[in-house]
């Protein structure tokens, strides 16, 4: 935890003194063995970033005087299409995206995509909110991306991917395809990167997005796991 | 498993026939479901990369006819000098870097690594070497990396380390450095890579890194977990 995200109800009078229980209470208590006088990294969410400075701390709670004065770091232009991963792989990865500064995050199903992720219990909001705020907190932002859940391929693909990917550069990563992913194509306008599920898209899939204007791009030779090749990806065309 | 890694004792009949049970065997049945006369993506550890044709298959174990044609994917050509991370994500790494090509992989302490990660059954030569092979078996490869424990900062640093360096691009990467990774930094020649723990390096170690003449690197204005930061690095890097 980089930073302490705060939400409006954190705030106990006005605009400055907040009450920290639980989570972000022991992580201060315990982890950043913070005592009063001390001034923590904070951030309201969707808003500012800034520092805290403990007024009060006792066996329940801490209480800091906050101070938001900078903008969070600048988001990555990118919309993320990803091939829904696999649950245990997917909180991670949406932590990871998130500290990476993603705010687009279109999660959308294909062939090789076993149909009984979409009924993972971590799909649900607030378990993914979790991982998001766990994100932020990693990478020192305040801006909550947006998920959108498209569990079917080809209404997705071809009534809702072509507006969304108008006028971005089109991207679609795929072991063995032609070209390699550009470095630094995500510094001049706005990307949209599809990523396919463990074992690709089938020539079907691979076909339809490239029939829409998607350029086929790899990462060398090797084959990565998702969550490593979405990694590489973002840095190469972003960092 | 996109390829199946052979050793010497998996041969039951001079160069070409093998025999596998266990992990791999029931990968085989149960993931890639091979049948008889199918031909599986396999490669001899260290050495060259092939088919395996299916010429039985049972309750126990797959046999297969192996031809060994192609030399495997090139390494990175970088040392990379990585602060012992916390055990249950050092796993992840191994697997990870291993994947991605690394060969050679020093972990050190630092003053922000907990003495009892060193004391971690992870750190046992055939925990380690599991994940080195499930790495090569994601990425496609047959080399083992080597690995080197580090288990004092100084003593490594001032003795150890500049021989290893010695005409090599030498980075540090370090949130808040002046410079960012330098794009495709490691495609002129070997580099080495100093990563520190979650945290950071304490300022005296930093110094005495550039010292020795290593340049602080950034990843931009997030602080990303250190799994997120070596792909990163390695990414923009060499891919």
């Amino acid at each position: 935890m980089n930073l302490i995200l705060l939400f409006e109800d954190d705030f106990i009078n006005g605009k400055t003194a907040v009450r920290l229980v639980g989570r972000r209470f022991e992580h201060v208590r315990d982890v950043l063995r913070a005592q009063v006088g001390g001034v923590l990294c904070v951030g309201l969410a969707d808003g500012r970033i800034g520092g805290g400075t403990v007024t009060s701390i006792n066996g329940e709670c801490v209480e800091m005087d906050v101070v938001l004065s900078d903008n969070p770091p600048p988001p990555l232009d990118v919309r993320l299409v990803l091939a829904l991963p696999r649950p245990i792989m997917l909180k991670r990865i949406l932590r990871t995206i998130t500290a990476m500064g993603v705010k687009k995050i279109i999660l959308f199903h294909s062939s090789r995509v076993e149909k009984s992720y979409w009924k993972s219990p971590v799909l649900q909001p607030e378990i993914i909110r979790e991982q998001l705020v766990l994100g932020l907190e990693q990478g020192r932002d305040t801006t909550l991306p947006e998920i959108r859940l498209c569990p079917r391929f080809k209404p997705f693909v071809e009534d809702d991917l072509p507006d969304m990917a108008k006028d971005t550069l089109q991207l679609v990563a795929h072991p063995g395809a032609m070209e390699a992913c550009p470095e630094g194509g995500g510094k001049d306008g706005p990307v949209t990167l599809v990523v396919g599920p463990e074992g690709g898209f089938i020539p079907y899939e691979l076909e339809l997005l490239a029939g829409l204007g998607f350029i086929p791009i790899h990462l060398g030779k090797r084959i990565l796991r998702v969550e490593t090749a979405v990694t590489a990806l973002l840095a190469k065309l972003f960092l």
